[in-house]
């Protein structure tokens, strides 16, 4: 019987100038696959060279991580651009991130949207496509990572990039299969226990049961571990032991 | 006998957002090489990859134009960076050009860079080196561009990279070989002819006469076209035509 | 007879670093308000000081000009911000005119919102509060220029401000008063002809006829010229010359 | 007898958008007056406005810290600006923090440049003018924080502001009154009881002995607590009760 394997993915490198951000040092340890920021959400060219170096020391997949040109909202806000400058602010920020890749004799693995460009990538068709054919054309063997199920991931297989359902190990799920927003309670499973359960049953069940206790099909590929969280490295550190320790293999997708 | 060649190379895609710089579109048809601003002192995503298609419609050679991280000063104001920041902003913008000529299917051809940068390259022997190991690192195919003889030119030839010496048609020379100063008399050479007589010596007999009458040997593999100068468009149509007429091919290095 | 009024006010000082817009010093001669840009979606410290005292020297009433903080996107790009923010970038941006403005030994006299944040303003109360809060904090005395009739104009009267109802030559309205959208045809009056007797009734009668054929009410203190149109510095010497030769005088609010 | 009295100060505020520097809350507690970073090396208006309210709250004099236009590089990086320039980076960024300072009801107090720009005018003259010139153009009222005996505090007296020469708890000097470079040994003391009575020699006695051994005169107005120094906060609440019980006042300049 073949093993069941999930990947743990973390954004990473997302410190600006003498500003830093999250213990990538030791959660950096407890991953398969990072996501570096670019240099318009966060990141900065000497932190993404760091950070790209860090990865490779640690055999961690490289992700590239592009966001909103918003550095004073950290991406999260919202932006109306066209799906052309869509396409094009992805395209600027994997090749930053390509040319650190290619500097250091290693291999870009996948791309990730970050905050805003994310969560509207998520159900925003033309956006999605916009995106998908940003990594396509830059590279089609490059993995795109997006919310499961999402209009993302569907862009992805429709112009023929491998996709990684993203699932959360820490968030609560609607019946319809998306996250409970923050502006609601109960978005957070605050027990590692807990967290790790729901983890381990979409590994092996392809299940979720959700905040209405439903159970609804996901399809689980990569779980996201949340680098500001308060306690993210002990988090990181309980969620890949207790994979491990259930028979799942923690490797990049 | 071999045909004697020049490439004419010109700074292309330094507007941002709303803002236009230069008559590209023209220009561009005049040219066999275009350096493309990378967003650190000019360009922004969209017009980086109108820049590219233009190029590659125009069957131009593309290079990266990396710069000061200083939109404000249009990258023409010194900044104090480490040697290790300077190769690891190179990288950033030589990378984020990269990912718009792979997406568009085209070869980056060459970087050179701009403004305060080129300049603080030209004399300052370890900011060239740090140029040149960011170039040779993302791909040591690239072709250094940088004043003829200059350090940055050396820096290049040490480590391995193919190098174009650039010289200028409308600039006056010191006996050092410098380019006289913009805060001293007869740095400019006002009249197209005699631009173009200069231009057509250094590629025959590789000399040039001084600002103070000396003949000095000089290396010409590329001429800079500046964009941004009054009747820069007439003045890259007399220098391309007349080249044409003398015998020289405009092509890329 | 009291004589019959208008201010003409223009968007100024819209320029970064190298990059220029607009005939600023032949449109000042021709207004009566400027709209100073403060920095986020236009403008810079040397621009800002230089356009401070062109106003100064052709007696123009000087406005701030604030934006969303977006120098890509000109600002014209709506971005999801909290009220709590409007207020402070406003606060911020009419700062920093105001140093200039108190540096030259003048007086500010008002303030109007730019791109985005003037289409928001014109129709979310919140949004429109906190812009006239933010004004009414920095000097009680200020003028808040917004669209006739809108939100803006509407919490400007709220919070105790002289308020400028801003009415358009060259833009059709609809039966609600609103601009035709850009994405409309007939959006634009292209006669100057029209646009000055639209204009003239709007002043004598106050009163616009709209695309639809029907006489709406409106109340016209301030007419905008758009600097960046086509023809702007021909079209504003038309209005102004126009409007004299009317009867109505042009003056500051 | 007159009381002893010196000013505390600290620069505050230097956060960025979701990035946090320093333990301001605390630090205001310990200190007479606050630099406020301004949005160009530091800052931006939602912590600017925070920052305000904070210092207004802890009874605090308000200062405005303007910096050179380097985020990526905290204003730490020697910049080529004009002395025009430099005016107008001063006067831009001092108007923006007069904006809230106004929309609080309270006053601005002084202005001490940050980093980089604090270093150069320390030195040169015309710089040094530039800034004071801004300072004093905006309101004479102003208090202008500079170097002990440099270049700025001279540029401040010629134009006609009160001036405030800062010295350092911990670190040495040098024979010459400057202090002894970060690329030395023995830069900074270490023991916090040894700082503070170089504190207090400075400003009963205006002497400190320098690295070398000999003594020299100072003027000690105010003095500066770093703000990103590790035990920051345990720093400044010992040097504000050793002052204290010395029957030294710490008060705003």
């Amino acid at each position: 019987m073949a093993m069941l394997s999930i990947d743990l993915n973390c954004d990473m490198g997302e410190g600006f100038g003498v500003y830093e951000m999250g213990a990538d040092e030791e959660i950096m340890q407890q991953i398969s696959s990072a996501n570096i920021a670019c240099g318009f959400h966060a990141g900065d060219p000497v932190i993404m060279r760091r950070t790209v170096d860090l990865a490779i020391k640690n055999k961690v997949a490289i992700g590239a991580h592009p966001g909103f040109p918003d550095l004073l909202g950290f991406g999260r806000r919202k932006m109306d651009l066209s799906t052309q400058e869509i396409y094009e602010i992805v395209i600027y920020q994997v090749g930053a991130l390509l040319g650190f890749v290619q500097a250091a004799g290693a291999r870009l693995h996948h791309v990730k949207p970050h905050g805003a460009l994310y969560t509207k990538a998520a159900t925003d068709k033309a956006l999605a496509q916009a995106i998908a054919k940003a990594v396509y054309d830059i590279d089609p063997a490059l993995i795109l990572y997006g919310l499961a199920g999402s209009e993302l991931i569907k862009a992805g297989i429709d112009i023929g990039l491998v996709v990684a359902n993203e699932v959360f190990a820490d968030r609560t799920y609607q019946n319809d299969g998306t996250l409970t927003p923050h502006t609601q309670p109960n978005c957070l499973i605050v027990s590692i226990g807990a967290a790790v359960r729901q983890v381990i049953r979409m590994v092996r069940e392809q299940k979720v049961k959700t905040l209405q206790g439903q159970d609804i099909p996901i399809i689980a590929d990569t779980v996201c571990i949340h680098g500001d969280r308060a306690n993210a490295l002990s988090f990181a550190r309980k969620i890949k032991k207790s994979l491990e320790q259930a028979g799942v293999e923690v490797v990049a997708v």
